[in-house]
């Protein structure tokens, strides 16, 4: 006796999202195709419609709908000042700050071997055209205070240094090990305010 | 600044999966458009395929792709035993025991008076149809062992004592509190093995 190839195939794609082991996996597709067969119909449609209409930022490499998102086309940003951040829920955070008026690179993702990725996995070229373009002068690594986001900061101060551009570090106000979509924005606020010049 | 739409809404209907919270919601929607768009389109597609093709067993009310799922079309189980189960996960784990040959009933569900779910939430009135068609002798029920699973019970009894059937309870082998999900097999075929009648 086996579950039916289509609920066994569920279960089995359920698995792609992250942190959904076997049971749980097995949990949700009953769920859906059980208690909430309307909310399985609008899931697999917000999928598709996500996949056909998100792309990426031309300039800035976050998640957008145009070929521009909306804060690298909006002219009132200083244009001279580009925070690099891992995720757009970390552009999110700094934005909600008020306290940063520059533009973004979003790496969309970070240096962490255990996951088995490395600078290779990062959008290091793209980063250096943008950077380098000649409208930026000082480029804020805002990646997190974690092991994987100071190893991915280690490699942005690498790609960057000694290409005539003001390096700088957001403060360490965040907690030692503190990830930036969990902390509070007016201790996100200050760490933007105390950012540093990094020495080699 | 905020997400594009199409992200939102993809983070809005993954929410529908149990368990899943805002932030790994959106964990998981940037995994599927950032890291595993394959993994996200398979998704889509094995919900709609299950959605298209899984209906319930005409007879016992398991998730089956046909009419009569696999053990109800079997003519070598035995006809006059029916064993009544909260998922399919629970006849998944009997039929591992090798030790029951009767047929099932599957109520896709429990009552959970937590969760909303009351005896008008199962499906009484196509057990009952089934229990008394003129084949069954014997009920076994063989809920959980949890407060839902013995409110289930309770309903159950009260529902078709009375009425010509032997009414079994599998033993209280399992640990108390215990899933038949989790219960290694041996231990479930005991408390089969020990099923009692039910007193008034
Ligand atoms: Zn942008
Ligand atoms: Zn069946």
């Amino acid at each position: 006796m086996k579950n039916p190839p289509s609920l066994d195939s569920l279960i089995t794609a359920l698995r792609v999202l992250p942190g959904v082991g076997p049971k749980s996996a097995q949990r949700m597709a009953y769920h859906l195709m059980q208690r909430d067969t309307a909310g399985a119909d609008r899931l697999a449609r917000a999928i598709d419609h996500a996949r056909s209409h998100l792309k990426h930022c031309a300039r800035c490499n976050t998640f957008s709908e145009s070929e521009l998102c909306g804060v690298c086309a909006d002219p009132q940003r200083r244009q001279d000042l580009l925070c690099i951040v891992e995720m757009p829920a970390d552009e999110m955070m700094i934005e909600q700050t008020r306290s940063y008026d520059g533009l973004y690179f979003v790496l969309m993702g970070r240096v962490s071997p255990l996951d088995g990725l490395t600078a290779r996995d990062l959008p290091l070229e793209q980063l250096a055209r943008r950077a380098l373009d000649g409208t930026v002068s000082e480029v804020v690594l805002a990646t997190n205070f974690t092991a994987e986001g100071e190893a991915t900061a280690h490699v942005l101060h690498t790609l960057l240094k000694d290409r005539g551009l003001t390096l700088t570090r957001i403060a360490r106000g965040l907690p030692v090990g503190g990830e930036l979509e969990y902390v509070d924005p007016g201790t996100l606020a200050q760490a933007l305010y105390e950012r540093r010049g990094i020495k080699d």
